[in-house]
């Protein structure tokens, strides 16, 4: 195997890129702004000269990198077609094909989703170092999900495998998601969704006395933060949120049977307070053959996504 | 390649077993008792023998063949390892290992589960034969369910992947499931759980008139033709089940976006009348991008298993 190997985790608002050796040594990582105008064109060539930068500064060149792995903010097709990557202009095309366009010298190109791409990095050096298969669910904006199933990416037909944030957890729902459905897992359990449901409760229940009431402009992360300091309305929204979560990652669960499910995103910093609920309403729900998979917090933060790519190219 | 490939699919009565040229053909299907005595220890020298017989009829030696794939009604892990058969009663085992014991000219052995094995085989030659992934649901006195994602039988850490039968469907249920817990989908959409909604009805809308009603000994069978024939509640008791498992399967599609579902088993030589409710809901709750997955009936009946224990060795 040659001596390097980069790792390109592409977001809306930063391109993440980091340089490996492809023993599984970080020798350095850094961003760069992403430019998503004129549809995006330039996040490519941007990426890469970047990547030449370090190269010309290191003095490597391609004929000694093993290749370049990278994580983009949408669906991907197992033969690294994109169908669309709203956050960076992006319409359908074959990343593989533009790369080799781009610079012929990149002898193994590896592309799949962020999350999918965390969710590697994760098994590779992170929670699940110890695990073959993992499901990381990111709790943010939105829901993230990724599946690494019998030591394998699940990519999907539609490079839609790990979309379980639209899955309908309330069929009676008449409050409607962004998505255009009803019920959506979304709605309840990401950061937005927990917020979501804060205001709800304080508007229904006036009288209740809870440090929620006093933020002048409530936060999920406020939520997470009562809740660790023993506040009871700020604990029940978290059971609220674990109780719809952990039973749907049952049905995940039913499909692929993970090893483990590690939780991550900007919700997660809040610990246990999280993390347990969640386990236990998936040990409630879930079928005996598959009740006891591990629950961890995610562990390499940012890192996760460059770490990950770079494992797609080692295999 | 070698010209022959064995399939043998092991149900808790009977053996089945397939002899195949590798081009795909298959030239013989034949099946003898499954013995359970004795802690099951007969089934694979039993197996064995059929094979060895069919050899010597056709002067057929194991250098000739590629290899036999199997699928046993339990969970298999990765490495072929079996946790249990409870309908053989079989223990925790290494299939692969006890083959090679029995028999060390087999060149190639595999063993999955034999819904897994069902599913691979209508991917090859059935009703997803078009198709790189599907998830097959067979409904009848319980519910089973083989994935196949991104080409690669799903195994689960535990052997597990595709137990969608005890997903929760209705955390309000007091219906006590067979594996303890409430509300499970098996309790609502296999062949016994049809029956069992259709007797409730019945109780509970004594005035209302059905051709159900007549019927001495009410079986799902007769709950089918009903609904074929017309009659009003039992399409209803139709709908609701599609009303269920289309929905649960939108978690499955959540999870591993596969080209196709196929639903097998005996409840789907009911046809039209219950694929149909099924896609119907599962296209009112699926998320846009996996909306129009494609449903099918299974083509390959009892034949399923052994196609795709063969496929198994081909690769």
């Amino acid at each position: 195997m040659l001596p390097y190997v980069f790792g390109v985790d592409i977001g809306g608002t930063a391109i993440k890129l980091g340089a490996f050796r492809t023993d599984g040594t970080l020798l350095e990582k850094w961003q760069i702004p992403t430019r998503v105008e004129d549809g995006g064109s330039h996040v490519l060539p941007d990426a890469l000269d970047a990547l030449r930068g370090w190269m010309a500064r290191n003095q490597v060149t391609w004929s000694q990198v093993e290749g370049v792995g990278m994580g983009v903010p949408g669906p991907v097709k197992l033969d690294g077609t994109v169908l669309r990557c709203i956050n960076l202009n992006w319409g359908e095309q074959s990343l593989p094909a533009v790369m080799k366009a781009l610079e012929p010298g990149i002898a193994k190109f590896r592309v799949t989703n962020d999350v999918n791409a965390a969710t590697l990095g994760e098994l590779w050096k992170g929670a699940a170092s110890s695990c073959n298969s993992a499901v990381m669910v990111t709790l943010g904006t939105g829901i993230g999900c990724g599946v690494v199933a019998d030591g394998a990416i699940m990519s999907g037909s539609e490079g839609a495998a790990g979309e379980i944030g639209h899955f309908c957890v309330d069929r009676e729902s008449t409050v409607r998601c962004k998505c255009g459905k009803y019920g959506c897992l979304e709605q309840y359990c990401s950061a937005t969704g927990l917020l979501r449901c804060a205001k709800l409760a304080l508007a229904q229940q006036p009288e209740r006395p809870t440090a929620l009431r006093e933020k002048k402009q409530l936060t999920a992360k406020q939520v997470c933060d009562a809740a660790r300091a023993g506040d009871a309305l700020a604990l029940e929204l978290l059971d609220e949120l674990g109780e719809k979560l952990g039973w749907a990652l049952t049905a995940v669960a039913s499909t692929v049977n993970p090893e483990m499910f590690l939780i991550g995103g900007g919700l997660s910093k809040a610990g246990d307070v999280l993390l347990q609920p969640i386990a236990a309403s998936y040990r409630k729900y879930a079928f005996h053959a598959f009740r006891d998979t591990a629950f961890a917090l995610a562990e390499l933060g940012n890192d996760a996504g460059i770490y990950g790519c770079a494992k797609m190219v080692l295999g």
